[in-house]
């Protein structure tokens, strides 16, 4: 059992970490990093939710949004329109955050050096590793690596999902009893999941792969269905 | 010719560091970081002179007081007194600002992509390695690791004065004639250098080392000077 942050954006994924880690049954302290996307909103809703139904030992929000107002990217308010398609299209790599794992890894590793939590989680999964840069094994090895060196040891990063991918998650959610009907993640601004972005499809087709039902509403007319 | 972010402390270290910089021919881009020290304000000082000494292409500033509120530290607001004594004291641990560096590092490796700037500079140098785990060469290999990888290779991670040590970089910066009069070092919340805590100490004993006078003043009476 240790004392663990973990960074939780209010979907899937990590929903389906902090599951894992409450199985563990660590001493679970969770930071959503408010940082001028799109979604962020809906985000924050869900990852409230999440906070109080895993009884964490604390929810923190960090704001970003000053720090990252210059950032290029269509997933921030000040970058172009969220593209639909599918997760792997050229198109998608609009949605990129430059260096948002780096940044939030560090931040969580500060946090966790101050609060004496020895591990720093993250959710990032194998279906991000076409178009993140900062969600590829080769760069978690990396910072795992700079954040143990840089504080000394005191600091380890974690990302419990590396090599799954995101039909496994899901399965692996059911399996925990991941409340799956209060995550979040659509890219769009707007209340409703699109159902058309990369985010939403990789989603639906998961919870499809695994002959489920995702438990959210959607906008979709059914023609619009995938 | 390349077009840089440097970390501007408003120290002799960042100064020389921009001084290098500047003689390279670089388009320089700086930021300085106002994270809740308590010295925050004069380095600031010191960092807008510096930036209109160096005609900066841009100079930035990123508040992070929110982000660090929870930091442990006695050199933050929040933490207790500023030791006083040498740097290797084992005191002067108190001002290590946890993962301060890998955190500047990566918020300046996302602006550094935004704005498609190739290089992240920073001033970290030899007399830091002692007390501060993410300024000695093991973490700074592999940070520029993490952030060559999680940037697909668009921003390389630069510490042009790494094996120095300050009466070195005094040195150096004597010769490229780095303005020292309006640089900030002392870490304590007043208006005129100490010349007690560690930092002071060091740099005083760089400027002795180099047969040179310090041009800042300090509050030093002459039996307390070292």
């Amino acid at each position: 059992m240790s004392k663990i942050i973990i960074s939780l954006s209010g979907g899937v994924d990590s929903a389906t970490a902090l599951a894992i880690a409450k199985k563990e049954g660590h001493e679970c302290h969770a930071v959503s990093f408010v940082y001028g996307s799109k979604h962020g909103k809906y985000e924050n809703v869900a990852s409230s939710k999440l906070s109080t139904h895993y009884k964490l030992e604390s929810w923190r929000k960090i704001n970003l949004e000053t720090v990252m107002k210059d950032f290029d990217s269509h997933l921030l308010e000040s970058g172009g329109d969220i593209p639909e398609g599918h997760y792997e299209d050229e198109s998608m790599s609009q949605t990129v955050v430059p260096a948002r794992n780096i940044i939030f890894s560090s931040i969580l590793a500060g946090l966790a050096w101050s609060i004496e939590a020895s591990e720093v989680w993250l959710g990032v999964h194998a279906g991000d590793h076409a178009i993140y840069p900062d969600c590829r094994p080769e760069f978690i090895d990396a910072m795992r690596r700079a954040i143990d060196l840089g504080t000394d040891g005191k600091v380890m990063l974690t990302a419990p999902l590396l090599h799954l991918d995101k039909k496994r998650i899901v399965e692996l959610g059911k399996d925990l009893k991941v409340p799956f009907q209060i995550t979040r993640t659509c890219y769009k601004k707007q209340e409703l999941a699109c159902g058309k972005c990369g985010s939403c499809r990789e989603r639906l087709e998961a919870f499809s792969a695994n002959g489920l039902l995702d438990p959210i509403q959607y906008m979709l007319s059914p023609e619009n269905a995938i």
